[in-house]
């Protein structure tokens, strides 16, 4: 096998959606940014038998990749137009997976309207080492940022939180008790995340602060706090659960925890002033997404969780630190 | 060791010379291209026990990271700007490798001027892996391309060829009769390459095509022919060498061919129209830099070498092919 003709032959068309990424046969892509945008770019490093296992589906490999860098730039506000992938390859390369991971970009490129613009591929003795660079667009000063929350900002959340941790769970045998669509549900979900890449530009001029549910929702709310010199607290029950995180809830109660701080769902955290109320239920509402208001922002520092019956506690601690 | 926070603390300094960076602390960096340029991006991979060896000096491992993609840049004409990196590291996490790997990173950040705006760090069971993505920006429509070269222009290189794998074989232990000075700077070339960085954007207007020569002067001459849908003739013994590729060439005239096929010397090689001569001879002057013409693009798309008696045989085909 030419490896490099392989390569060549698998990710040229990738590239043929964007003239300035010249074939990929160039030192570097050429792109246009448009006047009164900024370029938002986003970077992320994936590791066979860390983030993925060797015997996953390299379409869905490739597709989560994508897809995790392309909530990050959602959660900027910013709409996604290009990416490079950085490949270090478990040597001997294996063409078929080489064929589903292109496979994968290829079907995300549809979905989402993105082109690949340049990469660079090696092979080595040791796992496959995956880096995919997003680049976007927003418009100039408009950004969302972590740190833009205020004192007394609801805060929301898009989709369902936890159906990320529980469909590792699944995928790794736990869970057997759940319904086998709920099982199904649940690790499609953890592999194949759905970043709300439609909803992060929609939010520009409704929210302060956004962030990705990537580390995990009390993670996430965590740095929201922290860049924006506030705290927090969340009504634990008005965390929005998919049908079968609810019942794998009702069966096993010790998993509401693992749904705050579990990682993985890919969904959006904002806050917005109450004035944004209507305005938000009306982008539910069009976007067909639930937006569910889940606490409020505060000017004591704490993370807290209120249960239903008024009682508050800390939100627990957790390790886990993705971006730098 | 709290890697992380180990992390944040090498890192977070090197972002503090770009407001757009968010301090590393958000999903993503939002950075402003000017108007009436265009975005140049570049990403390479290297590979612990591939590209360079576990007991490499960090920082020189960074920095030759760094350089080799401020080459390409360099290639399309572009002035650098800001970079992003993914890091892939053996677990466990070296904090003095790392510390290193940082140094190397400010150092030439100080030396370009360049900053970092994003990354992401994971830790496994193998060999590291440093992806690097690289942004620069050109004038609109005056970017450099490797396609652009026309029949009959002359081809130049920068500084000098060949040092870069003369080097590599040094520090493997060959070349062991050179002057002490001689390997110690071959040497140095392999593992500090010097990116043509104030070249590349003083090309713009003068040559019609350029690249860097990274994989080997004939492979990458390879590279512009075929992309420009021509052919070359270089004359041998025109293809300026360093005082130690010299000393090493005298005394074994078979690493002739080894110079003109090996990579890693990150000069420019470029094509313009005889009318740019005393330009050329000009920026030379103010920059310099030695700029040598090496030969001529030919309508007839074969890559011949001419010798000092004017004997021609083709030039020999090289495997290998970084960029995809």
């Amino acid at each position: 096998v030419d490896e490099f003709a392989t390569i060549a032959r698998l990710f040229e068309p990738l590239a043929r959606g964007e003239p300035g990424a010249l074939g990929l046969t160039d030192d570097a892509a050429v792109l246009a940014v448009a006047s009164g945008r900024r370029l938002v770019v986003t970077t992320d490093v994936i590791v066979e038998g860390v983030h993925y296992l060797a015997d996953d589906p390299a379409p869905l490999v490739a597709r989560k990749l994508v897809r995790a860098n392309l909530s990050d730039l959602a959660a900027m506000g910013a709409r996604p137009r290009h990416y490079l992938v950085g490949l270090a390859l478990r040597s001997p390369v294996s063409e078929p997976w080489l064929e589903g991971f292109a496979e994968g970009l290829a079907a995300d490129q549809a979905a989402y309207g993105i082109v690949l613009v340049g990469g660079d591929t090696t092979a080595h003795d040791g796992p496959t080492v995956l880096a995919l660079t997003a680049l976007g667009e927003v418009e100039e000063g408009r950004e969302l940022r972590r740190g833009g929350a205020r004192d007394g900002d609801r805060i929301w959340v898009s989709g369902t939180i936890g159906d990320g941790i529980l469909g590792l769970r699944a995928l790794r045998g736990a869970l057997g008790h759940l319904d086998p669509d709920h099982r199904a549900y649940l690790a499609d979900r953890y592999r194949l995340p759905r970043p709300r890449v439609e909803l992060g530009p929609r939010l520009v001029g409704l929210a302060h602060a956004a962030i990705d549910v990537s580390d995990g929702l009390i993670a996430d709310l965590g740095h929201v706090c922290a860049t924006s010199g506030l705290g927090a607290v969340v009504a634990v029950d008005r965390v929005p659960l998919s049908a079968a995180a609810r019942e794998a809830v009702s069966a096993d109660s010790s998993l509401r925890d693992a749904i705050l701080s579990g990682g993985d769902d890919y969904e959006l955290l904002f806050t917005a002033p109450r004035k944004a109320d209507e305005a938000l239920r009306a982008l539910s509402s069009a976007l067909d997404l639930p937006l569910t208001p889940i606490g409020a922002m505060t000017r004591d520092p704490a993370l807290v969780l209120e249960e239903p019956d008024g009682t508050r506690r800390p939100a627990p601690r957790r390790g886990g630190w993705t971006h730098f």
